[in-house]
């Protein structure tokens, strides 16, 4: 079952060879190459327990550009409202034909758990504070695009750390690949036990813009905000927002990256979001593409 | 109109036709044979008025396995809620190019009341306590696959079969092909009329369970269950449900179905489900292939 | 980028371009022309941040008439939820290679501003009061359909026109092809500045019907009816409903229009909406042929 659940652990010659099968995608659509027939029929289930604007249209615009078919189950609107399991709902899909089942839950390690009891590939696509491994692939592959090779490089990931699917996927992907992470974040967001992750852990944003070759902001949840948890949206800007005047500081060969969707004027400017260095809408593209080779890693065809 | 509302009166024969026909694309598909391409292009209008994950599903599998494509028509999100007539929101699919309707209402002859009215085939997908003549199909070949021919064979029905719109067709096509059913439940959801539909009846499910070739439990809804209905869950478990001893005593050739979503651990015990006699999963499976019968045959190109 | 946001200064022998477009794709079908292959794989974003039925389904069922895929946004269960800007949510889908934008908005001028802010053909599908066109391009083919040449015909439009985008759009593309316009309603819902449009306002139906060519009943919103507003429902019935009495009165060449859904009994008579000379469902139909063509022009291959 070549699925993938999530990215601690997998060996940076796979991570490698996921990356090239992206580019080769997306050099195969720029010449306008026409669709593949040989997943023509074939089923991708998208289950979505939470909501989803861009994993959920990546991952179905790859199935379409694979020439197979999504079958998009949500929790709304189905018989999960009807108390049925988790894993009854992933084995409907799989009798129906699923090739390969993608799951988004708000659970840490569903897809995991899915993945030990169904016989088709299940990719993670979103689980809790778990991991989030296509994201980190898509975010290493517009690192790879800006940066060459990761080896060595120092990436900076800010803000709120510790609930972030992304944040620990693509740490796991950067150390695999042999690069640096810096963290960075308020305490409650952001503390020394991160370095668990084979980071090092450095509080203020205005200690790790100098010397990094790239950053990526995270998105930071309002309901996190706030005096019982780490301060107002003023407290939260001042001390990590990346602020115009912060940009500047970045050395000029760094790229900014953010999974989306972004608070504008909280944990970045509009103006660096729009920005000459803001990779965030090819971060969105390479998510098609690398989809795309994650999906057919999974369904090989032999 | 080569369409589907109901199993009453349907002949023998045409139901092997469309049992065989499901399992040629069985086949078809297990031997990996290409996708057709003669529906590319055509729309088949799925129009859900009530809730359903499988048999939606089920039905845009096999829409995409015919190569044509679904137009998906849900209650929610669309102009129903403007107050906008069955019959209107059915006729304004038929005019976007649909050339079958598949439709599922809460209203028992809601798919005949369409079915008088539009142009194109009607598929039943499911009419109140009514009949959903699709979901019988599939239970009838699976139920072929386990046992062979099923003339002279009997089956059981157990739970819930007053409301149940899966009982009756499921009694209308084991009558058409000879086969014997045994419906059992508590009086207030299994009482003595129920013998109308050519059934023996027979409260105790431990009446039951020793001479028959299968047994089908049913979905007990829990809003049905209570002091002014028909008892506790606990009543109901010891009185109908398919525990694991019960299951032990039924003949061993003996195939248990459900038509899902199940209440494990209410009708039916989750280590029966999940056990070797269960056919829980292959019903599913077989519902695309029933469907894709149904589907070619509504709109046979001749 | 041939997208199309407005009919108003839309030239004639674009308009007429388009129409015979969409006729050439009614013929193709109707011959059972097959699918072409060259949009294989190509996707369409279809947003919709107000809900629809029939413009949703007509563009994708053209979309899959083309052989390309729908990307279908909406705002429940999207980011626009956790408030993500419509700039963002549209670059979102462009990101994610989307060849063509269909947007939907509650906003005046909402798809003319996406327009101007992205890299790809952007299709109006309705902006709140402001333009429909794709709409009226069906209703401009359906009229053709019945009158031939639009030139030196009157159309009258009748109901709430002020707050119709319908009938806005409709008007540009009326007096682009040289066709007479005729405005009637309520006078809180059809007011003398309506004259800008190029149209001729005459209050009551009564005045209109005997020497119109055609006729096009808008929906009246229930919410606008009321002591306040415009008195009651059979206020607006004796005023401006078509009823059968009056479709009587109407030239015998003289098609009925309407955008649906339809209030039944409010601003039109069921017999008149069912009748001979309704071309209602005909609309439908003709908005799949037009999309189709408004598609095809906007992806343009060479």
């Amino acid at each position: 079952m070549n699925g993938l659940t999530e990215l601690r652990g997998m060996s940076a010659a796979r991570i490698e060879r996921l990356l090239d099968a992206a580019e080769a995608h997306r050099a195969a659509i720029a010449s306008g190459a026409a669709v593949g027939s040989k997943r023509r029929g074939q089923l991708v289930a998208l289950m979505f327990f939470e909501n989803s604007t861009r994993t959920r249209f990546s991952f179905e615009a790859a199935t379409h550009r694979l020439g197979a078919h999504p079958l998009a189950f949500s929790a709304a609107g189905s018989s999960a409202k009807k108390g049925e399991s988790l894993l009854d709902s992933v084995r409907t899909l799989v009798a129906h034909g699923a090739a390969v089942v993608v799951v988004r839950h708000g659970s840490v390690g569903a897809a995991t758990f899915v993945d030990a009891h169904v016989d088709v590939p299940v990719i993670n696509a979103g689980s809790g504070t778990g991991e989030h491994p296509t994201q980190a692939l898509l975010d290493l592959l517009t690192l790879r695009d800006a940066l060459g090779e990761l080896q060595g490089k120092t990436v900076a990931i800010v803000g709120d750390v510790r609930h972030s699917r992304v944040a620990r996927s693509v740490c796991h992907g950067l150390r695999a690949l042999d690069a640096k992470v810096v963290l960075s974040g308020p305490g409650t967001l952001c503390g020394p036990e991160l370095t668990a992750l084979g980071a090092e852990v450095r509080p203020g944003i205005d200690d790790v813009l100098d010397d990094v070759d790239a950053v990526m902001m995270l998105r930071i949840q309002r309901e996190r905000l706030g005096p019982a948890a780490m301060g107002s949206v003023e407290e939260y800007r001042r001390g990590w927002a990346l602020t115009e005047a912060r940009a500047a500081r970045l050395p000029s060969h760094a790229p900014i990256l953010h999974p989306a969707p972004m608070n504008r004027g909280v944990e970045i400017d509009g103006a660096v979001a729009d920005g000459p260095r803001s990779r965030i809408f090819d971060q969105m593209a390479n998510g098609v593409y690398v989809r795309m080779a994650v999906l057919e890693e999974a369904t090989w065809l032999g």
